[in-house]
């Protein structure tokens, strides 16, 4: 139980890449395993077992975690087994390996944040989630690398399909880990950008839910009407179940009730119509990445979709065009709320945090409150846009990102594609269904508000219809 | 620097009894003391030093602190000094001597809740009020004693007046520490009734904003959605000031954008109404208290307020009904939502939490989803029926609490007063203008949602007819 220290990467720590088959992923999920484990055909403590055994394969090239407690989750796992043996699981999740982001508080793990003013921080408690998915038999691996206080600098993670590449941030070590079949569920945070690009990135699944639908309580705050808990998985199955057994345990974010749905992932359900976006981040995307998305929307096409797009519908024009303006405001919403914690942490000492921080609180010192309101305004608009497409559409489909991971270790990758559905507040799943220069490439799928359920739905029905190897 | 323990009080602690004279209170104001700091007719440091004399010779009977931060307060003294003496105070508040719920984050001083879980905890962040009141030029003495997490087992801390009452809880050592006069301003939390009932139990003042308008960051949530920041201090002054102090540098709760009005109290205002209310409490209030209210509304009618009731007024008469039946309502609003923390608290071991948090959790445990929202919208309803009172009412009047404090040291009062205003989320100040059995007794003055200063204008004028001499 004693939490095990990672080093930062060495310089000379190994390199490589790997090619993304969106058929053949590295993930391993869980949830679909489940008769295997009620058979006794497998069990819960074997499949840590090949979880560990990749990371010590993969971890000192992709250096996902800060620290581990493998005794720990090699006893939960063995509890595990013995209540599915006895036909006793917890929940459909009783026993899945999870990793959790260091911006995270868990109760025997420290929480860091990236930062050197909170080394060795003990948080003495489990955020809402952990405590939930602990409640529901999850295995805490370990806690994995965020950008510093999911805002600032980055940190040591490669991504698991080339180790030149970022794996996306902030919730960097959670996607990395999930990514390379580590674990297979990753709690993150998003609160510009932070779970739906790095799960693109690192050929994970991910499901932002609707804001407030899942506790944060726990979770490291930084701008409250932003901050949502991330949950990246192996599978659509994993990151659902994971989140419905948070939802019934702790509920969400008073005062949202919480997450509401069938405890397992609802059947594939084939949308009437769909919204293609495009978004700020269209433009920045390469040819390449361009070309496997309009591919992608064709084959929806093909299966019996209808697309709404800017060339065919002018809500759709209207709401591209509000999407491009959406920057400036979603920086300054960001940079009002965060100021604190910021300026708490800036407060141990100006070289104690990195330049993002400082940037961040110099904007916030431009602003004040009526410039704060005016943004709440700008965002209020947008979703009330949002809203009038219920009736006129079943959901959204997009990139999750501007392209694959970049090969960058300091900037962890273009927001434009993650930040429209943070700001809607609605759910968004990402789906590591494209390949672009052998990378994973996410596809988005985005719905409505508290209809979280509905399009967890059409993305198991957009996921079925990209895999099929039918035209 | 060295935090300085504080034991808990010994059974052979002195014990000691005094009157209150709301003219003459053990209280002492600081901002109004703005003139002799200007002109250096008095020191931040010499106040401080009387307060630190006040402390020393009365915290073995009164038991007010958990740790001490002396030394640290002397240079924070020195410092507003020499900006004082330099024509250039921070703030209206520069020097001016505060405590700290040990429910709040400091940097410098451990934050403990009153728990054998947090035992030394170090939160490594000022939480965003006590960050601000800093930047003002606050000095923080010390961190004061709290019900456990705030709704569980009390304190040592005995009231000031009679230590054989109750200071009230949960801001038990706070409301001692400033209507004994060791600071001018306390940081309290309310969550149901715990800023209002311990300023009136103790003479002191107080204000509990509308909800939001002060940010919470680094307090210990508890019920977010009922969550409030207190205000405890030696005058209106005081409270609003540092009120205003807070908003200024830090704002409201996201979304909210912030508390909104004078940097200095707003001058008395006397309303044309005010609805007078006996709620749920009055049936078990003294007679004698009963009687020192009445003669106050005689007094405010006679300075020219026409005063609703639920005599002569039906609107008044359907409030009071519902007011009788929020208790229930208002017990399952704080149980659902302090699941969490409350039950990563009892994880540690059913015998590290007291009864009343495994009560909490019990009471949690009947709730789902359905019944929350029932909750919710049973306040909606009381905060639509008290919106509708905007035009007919300037404010309402009420008393903080149901009599004098008790003489209990386990149980810290019925909540009956400060409970409703609590749900409706609108400012409600304590003023420590009556006398019961010798102890102080608070009148409540309360407002409509973000009409704040408005309210602090009515407060301040009912203060000073009540403490006119003219009949």
């Amino acid at each position: 139980m004693t939490p095990h220290p990672v080093q930062p990467l060495s310089p000379d720590a190994p390199q490589f890449s790997r090619v993304h088959d969106p058929r053949h992923p590295l993930t391993r999920p869980y949830v679909p395993q489940a008769a295997a484990f009620a058979s006794g055909a497998l069990t819960p403590r074997a499949f840590l077992e090949a979880r560990i055994a990749t990371l010590e394969a993969d971890e000192p090239a992709i250096a996902a975690f800060v620290t581990l407690g493998l005794d720990a989750a090699r006893s939960a796992a063995d509890a595990a087994s013995a209540r599915w043996k006895a036909g006793q699981p917890l929940s459909p999740i009783d026993g899945m390996p999870i990793v959790v982001k260091d911006m995270i508080e868990t109760a025997d793990l420290p929480t860091q944040m990236n930062s050197p003013i909170f080394q060795g921080f003990d948080a003495r408690r489990d955020a809402a989630c952990v405590l939930a998915l602990r409640q529901a038999g999850a295995v805490v691996v370990g806690k994995t690398v965020t950008t510093e206080f999911a805002c600032g600098n980055s940190g040591p993670t490669r991504n698991p399909y080339d180790t030149s590449r970022t794996p996306g941030g902030s919730s960097s070590g959670s996607a990395a880990a999930v990514g390379a079949g580590m674990a297979s569920l990753g709690l993150g945070t998003q609160t510009h950008g932070s779970t739906i690009r790095p799960a693109g990135y690192c050929g994970a699944y991910a499901l932002k839910a609707t804001h407030g639908a899942l506790h944060v309580g726990g979770l490291a705050p930084l701008a409250p009407t932003l901050d949502h808990l991330g949950l990246i998985g192996a599978s659509l199955e994993d990151v659902w179940a994971a989140a419905m057994a948070i939802s019934v345990r702790i509920g969400g974010m008073p005062p949202h009730p919480g997450l509401v749905g069938p405890l397992e992932a609802p059947p594939a359900h084939r949308p009437t119509t769909l919204v293609r976006l495009d978004t700020l981040g269209w433009a920045e995307t390469p040819a390449s990445s361009q070309a496997a998305f309009e591919d992608a929307v064709a084959r929806l096409a093909r299966g019996g979709v209808r697309i709404l797009d800017a060339g065919n519908d002018p809500a759709t024009a209207a709401l591209e065009a509000t999407l491009r303006g959406i920057n400036d405001y979603a920086n300054d919403l960001l940079a009002w709320e965060a100021r604190w914690p910021l300026s708490s942490y800036r407060a141990h000492g100006a070289d104690q945090v990195g330049g993002r921080i400082h940037d961040l609180l110099a904007r916030a010192g431009r602003l004040d409150a009526a410039g704060y309101a005016s943004a709440l305004k700008e965002r209020a608009r947008l979703r009330a846009m949002v809203a009038d497409f219920v009736g006129r559409t079943d959901g959204f489909v997009m990139l999750a990102s501007s392209g694959p991971a970049i090969r960058d270790h300091a900037f962890t990758g273009s927001r434009n594609f993650a930040l429209p559905w943070t700001l809607v507040g609605a759910p968004a799943f990402a789906l590591p269904l494209l390949v672009d220069e052998g990378m994973p490439l996410g596809v988005q799928v985005a719905g409505f508000a508290d209809q979280d359920a509905a399009a967890c739905g059409i993305a198991a029905w957009v996921r079925d219809t990209l895999l099929s190897t039918d035209a």
